[in-house]
């Protein structure tokens, strides 16, 4: 197995298998002359470099990674996105800036269903092609590790293609994808104003099929006015819960309709958006360790007030940071953008928000056992910056401060 | 002379010399499948592709540039950098976020002060390579003309010197230039408690040296509670503008101090920052034809209210976008992050935006007749967007989309 050692790194990381609530999230530990024994893409050893480098067996090193004193951070987890689509959607973006509300476009086919038009009518290659050139953008901007939605299929055979070409990219990228089913994502024009019918359809025959295909991780739902009530989400929940699949709820993103409580009622890993919850829901999903994951670009290209994450950390609610990468209401595939907004408009403390990018998001798509901190056991996925903090990420405004990605030990841009 | 024909392109500019206000500032022309005649640099012809290539002498062209249909936009133009430092001050970005004021920071001998310690202890190599790499940055981002203020000196033989820095980086740059004389942006320590007499200083002493030395081009102040007052302000500018200098003013940034009238008074070419500027102000603003150059990632730097673009535009006052880049409050050199702020988080439209930051910021440093718009006669700097219109600047939030940038015909990045 190939061994390297990481040397002269500024190293700033959380800590942790489970993700960090309270004043946990805040906490990071930092090496400020710090080393990394990496065997065979995995992490071996960590900490101060004169003590790694004297008790790890260095002899055998590969090779050796001098970061020249920068800051080095485990790698971003975006745990939301809808990256998998085939055509962006740049002429409603002038109708939303020009004050259409989003739910409006959407009534008028328009927002995600064009979205589904452009999957169904796209060939396997031309999706994959598109999902791939925004994952390896992503990845050049310290994504290591980036969660996908399906729901632009909207009838099962495309849904299952999209989970197939998620898995793809996967594959054939030096990513970790992980692949999320949300078929109830909108009500397809097929059952407009019959919504239990295509709950049923996706209870009855998605859910089986998403089994049967072993690809997705994850289930997700769009539990908001005008599109899945509570009730329906709870349906589709409970039978995706019953197959295996986790479970994920867009939330509370333009009402509250008792999204955010719904996902701790049900234990789902994460509720999403939130930019209505209320304080019930808040409190409800700190008493079940629901993650609550952010998405401070949609806020922001919705220009629409940030979810109160303050709120949320003071009530124990662990946070997560994520970039909703979709061609509507968040069209990024920047995590370093993502931490500025968060850092500068939504409050987070620097650490707080380093926590939310890469342990609490890891966690909250089953992979904190696996990466989002830099530990002897977790894979080598880790940036080095441009800067001495993590506060460079904030502090360089608009600029992505990552330098160098590493995914699994090799250098990857 | 090198003829060149950029053709295939969705041409969107600004036309004019002089700076656009009220409704003529969305005023954009559009050719949605448009061309251009380059010759030794500059714009010969520009139109429909059908009517250039078939009117203009395309036979002797030395080379033919296919856009693919992709937006193409003048260069961008950032009107106020202070770009020319030795030092970050990530530490003191840290201390920012705590809570501690910049006028605090500054008293502390933090803030700019900080900067004047490292600009005198640098080399002029090492100021100049600094300096240099975040222009070229800039110019991989769009900037094809930005000015830089001096104002890390604060002695005579350091503001000197750093105006030959500046001079040297237009030189050795692809880029244009502009060097403006800001003596007057702090109180340097030796003067404490004596604003007067470093006045005099300026005055009696540095103002003439730099008009000897004939460099810079403009000369701006920072008026501001506990900075230079608008009667100092003023004693400094009358003697900069019988020195042959144009006049500037940081105006109205922390407090409204009636910079922005006094600025409207002395007929000064532009008025920057203005986040407190009142009624009045711009009101005179309006009626003197001062253009007011906002920094909107300064505000989101500063966690502050972001300037009432929306009232001086109704007003009929001319807006220009800068970046303000600077170690402290402002550390970005990314114009494409400052117009996605100015249409999501400052209520521009993408038109005005567009003329924000191109025609009228050239004719704010006093290159409305060389650049700014895409125009015959005027240089070919020119930049294509991966993107079908201006939109995809902040609709691809966070991520440049400036994937071409030619300055003078040459494809520079």
């Amino acid at each position: 197995m190939t061994v390297k050692i990481v040397r002269n790194a500024r190293i700033y990381t959380s800590e942790g298998n489970s993700a960090a609530a309270g004043n946990d999230q805040g906490e990071i530990r930092f090496f400020p002359k710090g080393a990394m024994v990496i065997r065979g893409g995995k992490i071996e050893a960590v900490g101060p470099e004169e003590e790694i480098l004297v008790s790890a067996n260095t002899a055998d090193a590969d090779e050796e990674i001098d970061c020249g004193g920068r800051c080095v951070i485990p790698g971003f987890v975006d745990p939301h996105t809808h990256m998998c689509f085939a055509r962006r959607r740049e002429e409603e973006f002038s109708l939303r800036l020009a004050g259409t509300p989003y739910l409006e476009i959407l009534q008028k086919g328009g927002g995600i269903l064009s979205s589904v038009r452009s999957v169904r009518e796209a060939s396997d290659d031309e999706l994959f092609e598109h999902t791939l050139s925004l994952a390896l953008s992503a990845l050049s901007l310290g994504s290591t590790t980036i969660e996908m939605k399906s729901g632009y299929g909207l009838d099962t055979e495309s849904e299952l293609r999209m989970l197939s070409v998620i898995r793809r990219v996967g594959r054939e990228s030096p990513l970790d994808v992980v692949p999320t089913f949300m078929g109830a994502h909108a009500v397809p024009e097929l059952y407009r104003g019959n919504g239990d019918g295509f709950v049923d359809l996706i209870v009855e025959e998605m859910l089986p099929a998403v089994e049967r295909q072993g690809i997705a991780r994850f289930c997700d739902v769009f539990c908001e006015e005008g599109v899945f009530s509570v009730p329906q989400t709870e349906r589709i929940l409970v039978e995706a819960s019953s197959r295996g699949l986790g479970l994920k709820v867009h939330a509370d993103e333009v009402h509250d309709t008792g999204g955010a409580a719904l996902a701790a009622r049900m234990c789902a890993v994460s509720a999403e958006h939130l930019l209505a919850a209320s304080d019930e829901g808040i409190n409800a999903m700190a008493k079940s360790g629901t993650t609550a994951i952010l998405l401070p670009a949609t806020a922001y290209s919705l220009r629409k007030p940030y979810a109160r994450a303050r709120a949320m950390i003071e009530q124990g609610v662990p946070v997560a940071l994520a970039t909703d990468c979709n061609p509507g209401s968040s069209f990024t595939e920047s995590m370093p953008f993502v931490f500025g907004l968060a850092v500068m408009a939504m409050g987070l403390t620097v650490d707080e928000a380093l926590t939310a990018a890469t342990r609490n998001s890891a966690c909250a798509v089953g992979m904190g056992t696996v990466c989002g901190t830099l530990e002897p056991g977790k894979q080598a996925d880790f940036l080095v910056l441009d800067g001495e903090t993590p506060a460079i990420l904030a502090y360089h405004a608009g600029v992505p401060a990552v330098e160098e990605v590493f995914k699994k030990g090799e250098r990857v841009w």
